[in-house]
């Protein structure tokens, strides 16, 4: 589990060593930001030759722990330009475990004249650049079906779309579901994707293992015994049913009910067509054309989060949608149309960029006039020209903050370059903190403030609440799944996987320990790339303009955001 | 000279008071850095109601000193998003220190559906808000023309075009011209005019005064004697011919022969058609239809360096062109054709936006393969787009920044947002030490290396020098034109006629000090409103390819970048 490949994609020299040895405790986004602070110039230029794209695997990956198999992607940010990390599911983290592999890490730029290439982890576990010229231009779908036709359905598939060969911005990688196997995850935030495309790599492809590694377990029967706890405790945990029944799309209701939901550009409202787009109006469209509820993305997952989702003839049009989707590209856009959220979500996994960052560009030509509010087709187009690359379409591939400056909107719902998710930070203020000061940008998986049970709209301990829950989200990255388990920090369960996969003394405090240092070398990165206390800030209207729902404005002082992560 | 006057947009309130004691000594760019500082949070929205615009004029205006009569306008760049100070000539200035005024500021914002202001200052003085409905959408011509069909023909006019009431962060201020009468005159860099326009002012005007003021001279004699000395060493100064004699288009053949002048969006090359854009062809562009050059722009100009440029029918068609046009509009777009770009020039002042952001962003479109090099017709059409406010326009009206990243243009000749003016890096590496560290952006008038004498192309010694041009320029900025009076340092001038002024002890010194105090509150003002050492540099490609005319690249140290300032 501790090989790392790296790929100098302007000689075409692939080299391999063992990972170094103070990483051992690092997985997925810490380990990013370890290899971040130590090989990368942070003042590089995002799609310049110092920048780098690390693909890696979790501390749990591998191993028979469910949600263990996330494949988090880093490098300096082509939309922030400080150090990101997006994960996802699908199948490539688990294929990478089994052939013992930790990272990949691609350098370097091609000259321009280079042809684009492949990265191919044959079934030997033996890493190639193979020539891919013929599949440019293409998205995600007709690649990966052209990838899966080519090197078996078996292969997992990382792969950029049209966006990620242009640059955008917005743009994701995309890897292929476990359950679907088409690309239908996403490593969507921070426009990464760019990064591979400025290497010239449309896709990294990953064979099945012919010989697959088993974790080096250290007291495989701790880890079984307390696997079963794990599980045990996983399934019957109610605030967990919502997520295996439902998804994410449970969400809906609760978060347009209290004015969390973004609407009409973040204008503060409660979204009146609300049922429209409801949990329940979700769960039956997920049943036409023999659609599906409850399936895993990634092997062993117990959650099982996603879908299927068929047209009325039983053809796939795309994954189970996540709230996110539904709330930035429907109620954020006045659109209260499920189909039209289904092929807003089917088109952006196809080209390659995110939905959230989509969602909020899309809200903003609204809001600017370009376009009416809710009206699904001209939503589509937009979407239509990001993919033919037309002038405006290559603009809105550049994401909200830059589409609302060249539009001279006012209203731009975006910290340190990237676009807010599904939460009004005048009603869920915490979560306005974690907006305010992640070095990742506005992202609601950077700290979630909900669970701890302060009242959303008081002033008082949301600053508290947003560093423990971005410590808290820092450290599950570097393991799990967000969904992971419930409550990821029962004091039984992760020390003991911990001593079981990896031996010696393990405790929560040891284990949270590494989502501070995570945390830490990300303020540390930003800081160097020119960021200051002047980022950590929210856009002015959620000052000055109440929510009409709730009356409420973001009323954290400044000060208190400005250091905020300064003192971890 | 002393009068202060603010408009508060929101209430609609003007008050007016004398000039603060400590303000005394400053002028133009320095008195900008100084309410700047006293004023405004740097931490506000360029366009939001924290902001403020401010108009003044310099130490020596009001006076019989020759260049003193030049309009400094401030406030937070749109364009930058640091402190920002450009000056302009025209007749607004004089007019403005005949009527006692030493500043306006404008405040606060305008509620949404409030109508747009003119601010006129009335013969008597006396300043009032008047409606302006019906002038929005008019561009700066046909706006200056009703403007003193209304108000006279001796009314000066400080305006902006649709670029400034559509909030393009490449919008000017225009203001009329005192040979010609047009407005022709631009405070064009940083996109001011976009905060004029977030205020909702369409127009500053200045009706001559009935009771004017006179320069309340502390000893004229002396003041009459240095102006005779200062008149005669300016007329007989070698080094001011050409400014006199052609204006700085003398400076295309100079400057496109070493390989400073940008070619074909900065690609470090020599302009192969330069002698279809040299000196002598514009000199003789300027005799058709009854054109003339050598014109003042400012009452009481000895220098002379603008001119009026007609078509063949006698129409008047724009001012003498700048050097800064001809290169960036020019050689800088592959264009060589002198017509194309006096065209070029008419439109970006009617439009009312910078010729130097507009040529890197024609260039930058070209580059990306929107339009082909070279062609005019297509670069004016993108110039049309801008005036029409087509999706496409919005966009090119943010600058070249903006532009390049939505394109995914690599190569983008820009520093802290700001577009660069006609000096490639690599050839005069002092200039492009200016361009890194000056708290204005990319912008020759912050600090040009030339007059020191040191090889362009070395290393050793640019830093310094740039130190020392930014100081004076910084300084110069307090008192006049920059192109003032050849050599600004002569110790008998100025320290003269400051003491004639204003009475005192003063030396060049004491006066530099100004100059210094100006930086410092610039730099100062930047870190406060989030700028750190990674503003400081120039985009990579100057270090990395190498230029074709010479084979140099920017090599001068990052680490001497990012402090150079910091010791002033």
């Amino acid at each position: 589990m501790s090989r790392v490949i790296r790929v100098n994609v302007k000689n075409k020299e692939i080299s391999q060593e063992q990972l170094r040895e103070e990483y051992r405790f690092f997985g997925g986004r810490g380990l990013i930001a370890k290899i971040m602070t130590d090989e990368v110039d942070p003042s590089c230029d995002p799609l310049g030759a110092g920048n780098k794209l690390i693909l890696c695997t979790g501390l749990l990956a591998g191993s028979n722990i469910p949600t263990a198999h996330r494949l988090s992607v880093g490098g300096k940010s082509p939309l922030t330009g400080g150090i990101k990390e997006a994960n996802s599911g699908g199948t490539a983290a688990y294929a990478i475990a089994r052939h013992g592999i930790k990272a990949i890490i691609l350098e370097d730029l091609p000259a321009e004249n280079d042809p684009w290439q492949i990265l191919r982890i044959k079934a030997d576990g033996k890493p190639e650049l193979i020539p891919a010229d013929q599949y440019v231009g293409l998205n995600n779908y007709a690649l990966v079906e052209k990838l899966k036709e080519r090197f078996g359905n078996k292969t997992s598939c990382i792969t950029i779309g049209r966006a990620g060969e242009w640059l955008y911005r917005n743009s994701s990688l995309q890897v292929t579901d476990f359950s679907v196997g088409y690309p239908t995850r996403s490593a969507a935030r921070g426009g990464l994707g760019a990064i591979m495309g400025s290497k010239k790599i449309k896709a990294i492809i990953i064979e099945e293992s012919s010989s697959p590694h088993s974790f080096p377990y250290h007291d495989k029967e701790l880890v079984q015994e307390t696997r079963k706890k794990l599980v045990q405790n996983t399934l019957n945990n109610p605030a967990r049913q919502w997520v295996m029944t439902v998804g994410t799309p449970a969400l809906v209701d609760r978060m347009g009910a209290t004015g969390f939901m973004p609407v009409r550009n973040f204008s503060g409202e409660i979204f009146e067509k609300l049922e429209n787009i409801s949990t329940q109006v979700y769960l039956k469209r997920v049943e036409v054309g023999g659609g599906k509820n409850s399936l895993p993305c990634q092997p062993g997952c117990i959650l099982r989060c996603s879908g299927r989702i068929n047209d009325s003839e039983g053809n796939f049009v795309t994954s189970g949608l996540e709230y996110e989707t539904i709330a930035l590209c429907g109620a954020n856009c006045d659109i209260d149309d499920m189909e039209t959220i289904i092929q807003i979500d089917r088109l952006c996994d196809d080209l390659g960029v995110d939905t959230i960052e989509t969602g909020v560009t899309i809200g903003i030509c609204m809001e600017a006039g370009k376009i009416p509010w809710g009206d699904s087709e001209a939503a589509l187009s937009l979407i239509r020209e990001m993919m033919e690359g037309t002038e405006l379409g290559r603009l809105l591939g550049q994401g909200a903050a830059k589409v609302g400056a060249a539009f001279g909107v006012k209203r731009i719902p975006a910290v340190k370059g990237q676009a807010m998710s599904g939460y009004d930070s005048r009603n869920i203020k915490g979560v306005g903190v974690t907006y305010a000061t992640s070095p990742m940008g506005a992202d609601h998986t950077a700290g979630l403030t909900m669970q701890f049970g302060l009242d959303p709209l008081q002033k008082e301990g949301q600053v508290d609440a947003s560093i423990k829950a971005q410590i808290s989200s820092a450290c599950q990255d570097n393991f799990v799944c967000m969904f992971g388990w419930g409550d990821f920090t029962q004091p039984d369960i992760l020390p003991n996987i911990m001593k079981g996969l990896y031996g010696g003394d393990w405790d929560m405090d040891k284990i949270m320990e590494i989502g501070k240092e995570t945390l830490k070398l990300e303020v540390a990165f930003n800081k160097a790339a020119g960021f200051t206390e002047e980022d950590n800030k929210l856009p002015e209207f959620f000052r000055t303009m109440p929510s009409p729902a709730t009356g409420s404005v973001f009323d954290i002082d400044k000060e208190d955001l400005a250091m905020a992560l300064d003192a971890l």
